[in-house]
């Protein structure tokens, strides 16, 4: 039987403390508590591409610009995707090496600097409403705005920050190469933080895009490329509920896409948050794949034993 | 006849004006140069691996480091490089792709972020005496090296700058991925500045370390990997020359390894800067590989006519 194939797509906070800057040694070692649980796919075998979130260290990669970009010249948004991409990959990438030692199983992990094509009239692109980067006063981010371009918009009161568009993935680059890696048994990181922005200009060449990509859709188109049967979105959620934040909330433990699809539509789910998830899980399993299931890190083995998580199936 | 595959090593100027620290708008235009002189292997259809440089670069997220290290945490030299595989990777990889939709090519570019493993016992680990990083008067670095723990040096006369180990690249990792990619026909660009240095700790495990590689024996040893026929050494020298910096200065046009054995031991040629090549030139060579060419970048096209630069072979 040909082995199984699982696209895992990693929320920011799996790999650095939630709120914080983070240390390195502080990622390190939420890196290495999220392999651990991960390590689970490993030993049943699975063919596995992973993606993770880059919100923290895409974070800080921001601030270092703001507060430098008179004595260095500062790397666009899209630039600073792909330094996540090699500094967050490297680190997984390290500590999944270091796991399969112990675990004394003979595999390569590999990173791939990864490039997502959205299209150019994206809605968002003229609307973008994505915050990313630090907090200013309306005084500190007008100097900063006119000074590096950026859109601002008001967070909080008095609580100022950029915004950026958040297009939909159209196209994943290196879909090919990242399959005859995946199929070789080789574990994939690959589009982190969503990918990095790009379009087709005018000229029909790539360019990129000071913007934001959803790491879990890219994850569900990833998944159909790569042909996974399972999609897993792993969070700081353990399960989807109905009735969030109210008495009636009932953790939601298997769902077929028909009944999902009807709940999503009656906007029970929050913007934001649960939304995305639920339209990459929708997308995932529209075309090729088998199910999805959306847990927390620490849930991961019962969510295997199908003791925890929602299970989402035709 | 299977096709002939090639190993390229581009210096770090390459993609980064020499001496600035270069704006994305200047660096995105030196690499369109770089790659339209590429170009001339894809027309040729070779199978391709390209490493860089990374220098200019990592000059600059090491500077944003030292100046906003007392608000963000800073990351250690090794995560640096991964971020500079990521963004260089990702610039190198755009521009060859508009490059290959120019010509009508159908070849995926991918980057890989590379760890490259060396002897924890390496003597420059000891002895460090790569420079890196901003130059600063003594009483400015005193400060730096007390809160970052670094080892400083003065390179001229005020002038002190940190100084790191740079051991002998042992084993590049994911090779069997990336030579399986390269096979299949996608242009693979690998450990950039040389790769990620670690080491196999006490405990067996992958352990990071604050180091510089150098890139080009790094290629020499990656040539061997993927079974390139050809290694090519690009930077800003067209030529070896024999008595440089003389009146009777020669270009060497051709030589043998014999040959070229013997001038090396006479040390007629430049530490640090020729040297390295000189060595990963023969490294390359006393085992698998045919062909060793020494060129700049605006020389590639005369140097597959063998009309430019230093050709070596056994």
């Amino acid at each position: 039987m040909d082995k199984k194939t699982i696209m895992i797509a990693l929320g920011g906070n799996s790999l650095s403390p939630k709120g914080s800057s983070g240390t390195v040694g502080e990622q390190f070692s939420f890196t290495r508590r999220t392999m651990e649980h991960l390590s689970e796919f490993i030993l049943e075998d699975y063919n596995i591409c992973i993606t993770h979130g880059n919100g923290p260290q895409v974070g800080n990669e921001l601030l270092r610009m703001d507060l430098t970009n008179d004595v260095v010249p500062p790397l666009p948004l899209g630039i600073c995707v792909a330094n996540t991409q090699g500094q967050i990959g490297y680190m997984v990438q390290q500590t999944l090496q270091n796991k399969l030692r112990d675990l004394e199983v003979d595999r390569e992990v590999v990173t791939l600097v990864t490039q997502v094509l959205v299209d150019k009239n994206d809605k968002s692109i003229k609307n973008p409403s994505k915050f990313v980067g630090a907090r200013y006063t309306k005084r500190e981010i007008d100097k900063l705005a006119k000074k590096l371009n950026w859109i601002v918009k008001e967070q909080e009161p008095g609580s100022w920050r950029r915004v950026v568009p958040s297009p939909m993935p159209e196209y994943i680059m290196h879909g090919k190469s990242i399959k005859a890696l995946v199929d070789r048994g080789s574990i994939v990181i690959a589009f982190g933080g969503g990918g990095i922005p790009v379009f087709n200009n005018d000229n029909g060449q790539i360019e990129g895009l000071d913007a934001v990509i959803d790491k879990d859709f890219s994850a569900a188109k990833m998944g159909r490329i790569i042909r996974a049967q399972e999609l897993w979105i792993i969070s700081d959620i353990d399960y989807l509920y109905s009735n969030f934040n109210t008495e009636n909330a009932r953790p939601i433990k298997e769902i077929g896409t028909k009944e999902l699809h009807s709940l999503h539509h009656q906007n029970i789910f929050q913007e934001g948050t649960i939304k995305p998830k639920i339209k990459a899980a929708l997308h995932f399993l529209k075309h090729h794949g088998d199910k999805v299931v959306i847990t927390s890190i620490d849930k991961i083995k019962l969510a295997i034993d199908k003791k925890s998580g929602t299970i989402i199936r035709n």
